[in-house]
């Protein structure tokens, strides 16, 4: 709660301040930033001051309403904009929701007549943006939440211990996250929840960004390194896997961040459900086989090799973890096929990971 | 190489001095460390100095032979003999080879009449204890060559693949290792080969050691975090995983370093064998369910949330990689089940894992 308001990623200070949370910062240090500009918008996506799809989406139509502002004060403010748009897109180049929420603002921007039109159009889609995020978010939790009350019941109210891996939270969204919206509903009515957070290497979004949301919204959750889900399954310690997903197929197969595929056939072969948080917009319907038909991103290997945290005097530091001269190889995301997909929870509701459900719900 | 002779990680300088690569100090710095006592065996096993259970029962037997050699300076020799023993198995309780080294030790010196006849029985037990062990991973990776032979023929000569998890390798104990033997011998035969290095958190022994001793015998690899051998697998980047374990029961069970029941069920799914290489002394023939019957031992969460690497000046640093208030598990070990593993490679041969695969080799 900041201000009394709900906790967001984002916030409008005033007419001239957006307020974002410095990720970068995260977990050991909460520091606001204001973005005042559109070159600060720029900044803040590149450095990754913000990340996660539909944050960088809002964010960019934000930097299009700073764009519109400061278009009032030059000779051609059209050109501005979309010289401004092309440079909001190029800050992270390979984000679909960026350049979706740049296009939204160019059509909307385009349809005012004057420049004054043109900076209250923009400030509303920006605004727009963020509230339908935040509402699909929000749906998804609903949609998600009987299943964590039913596991509930089925275990007499004992603790629903539920694993994740990576942050598909509130972090990487608005408010609600896809993966946390049930979780957070479910703890508001007091169901008792408890969330195994994956750390995630390399990047360790699940130590640096899960861990310090979930403590923020007072969930009981323990860190475990990725290799420890599978052990936690056999024993009878884990009630459900949910993940969130990067692009999904219209058979169902799911691209998620680099290890989903072991916690789901870890999964599969203890019975336990894994299921799939997503908003529908991340459904890819030109795809049907995600295993030979989405390209995996590879990352720098000192991401594997290099690793950031706080030191005893408190300062971050960036430590060397094996030899200089090793190689090391950065997938950053695997795919986890339909067949050990229990079922994919979306803001219309939930279906079979495959063709026939997602036609059922979206068709 | 060290002095012309092939690296091991126990050698002896003299009969005042033992030699052993300080293993804290691996990867970044390679330190070799005398040890001229009992006093300073039972540190540098304490310390974990040596580590991996055959190294750490040499370690200790060459203690023994210190704790005879100073007996002689004593009144009651026997007594400062026996508590020597007693201080020695105390140095790492947990640890099965460090007891065996020290009652075989034990039962030979009581043997021996006088203090000089002990402290040279003792120099040839120690002795004995090294290269038996060198000998038993020898024949494993005698065993196990003809594997990545039969590989290599099938892909006509290209390189074979291999995953690895952990490190099952020369460094636990004095020579070949037991994962890495057969990976030696096929390098030294001239077969082309190439190992994926799981970090293996959260001790990262794949990063800190693998990596290392596979780097001195000049053997090609990569580091991978512990979250991408399933990609890897996907894609047919993998022909054969290996790996060691702690112990195995007489039905086939596995349990080895936590995470590598996910990599078995990532080979199991996509047809790559997966192999286990054990010296035959790790079978323990009283258990029959290794997921009932092994416990698993849960360590330090400060093991999961901090991390040692190198700072940009050079100094060892550990930094915090997590909310200090957020709780953490850290089970050592799981189990994988024989139903998963394709053969187990031991001295005597290869067998399926199973009981009438064991009781076929040492029935």
């Amino acid at each position: 709660m900041i201000n009394d308001q709900k906790l967001r990623t984002i916030w409008v200070k005033d007419e001239s301040t957006l307020q974002v949370i410095d990720q970068r910062k995260l977990p050991h240090d909460f520091i606001v930033q204001d973005i005042t500009s559109l070159e600060e918008t720029v900044w803040a996506i590149k450095e990754m001051v913000v990340r996660g799809a539909p944050l960088i989406g809002a964010t960019a139509a934000y930097g299009m309403y700073f764009a519109a502002k400061e278009a009032q004060e030059i000779a051609d403010p059209d050109e501005y904009i979309a010289i401004s748009a092309e440079k909001l897109k190029s800050s992270r180049p390979t984000a679909v929701n960026l350049f979706l929420a740049i296009e939204r603002q160019m059509a909307a921007i385009e349809q005012a007549k004057t420049i004054t039109d043109k900076i209250a159009t923009a400030w509303q889609t920006a605004h727009d943006i963020v509230e339908e995020d935040v509402q699909i978010c929000r749906q998804i939790g609903e949609q998600g939440l009987p299943i964590i009350e039913a596991l509930s019941r089925k275990k007499a109210g004992k603790i629903v211990n539920i694993l994740t891996h990576c942050n598909a939270g509130m972090l990487g969204c608005i408010e609600w996250g896809t993966v946390t919206s049930p979780i957070y509903q479910a703890h508001a009515k007091g169901i008792p929840v408890h969330v195994w957070v994956d750390e995630t290497r390399p990047r360790n979004q699940g130590a640096n960004l899960t861990a310090w949301e979930l403590t923020q919204h007072g969930i009981p959750h323990t860190l475990i390194v990725d290799n420890a889900g599978g052990h936690l399954m056999q024993h009878g310690m884990v009630d459900m896997v949910i993940v969130g997903t990067d692009r999904t197929t219209r058979t169902g197969d799911v691209a998620n961040k680099i290890g989903t595929y072991l916690k789901a056939l870890a999964a599969f072969d203890n019975h336990i459900p894994f299921y799939v948080a997503l908003p529908s917009t991340t459904i890819d319907w030109q795809i049907a086989d995600g295993l030979k038909e989405i390209p995996i991103e590879e990352r720098s290997p000192d991401e594997v090799k290099y690793i950031y945290g706080k030191a005893a005097d408190g300062r971050r530091e960036k430590i060397l973890l094996t030899l200089e001269t090793s190689a090391a190889s950065n997938y950053g995301f695997d795919v986890t096929p339909a067949r050990l997909v229990t079922a994919l929870i979306t803001e219309k509701g939930i279906c079979a990971a495959s063709e026939e459900g997602l036609k059922g719900l979206f068709g």
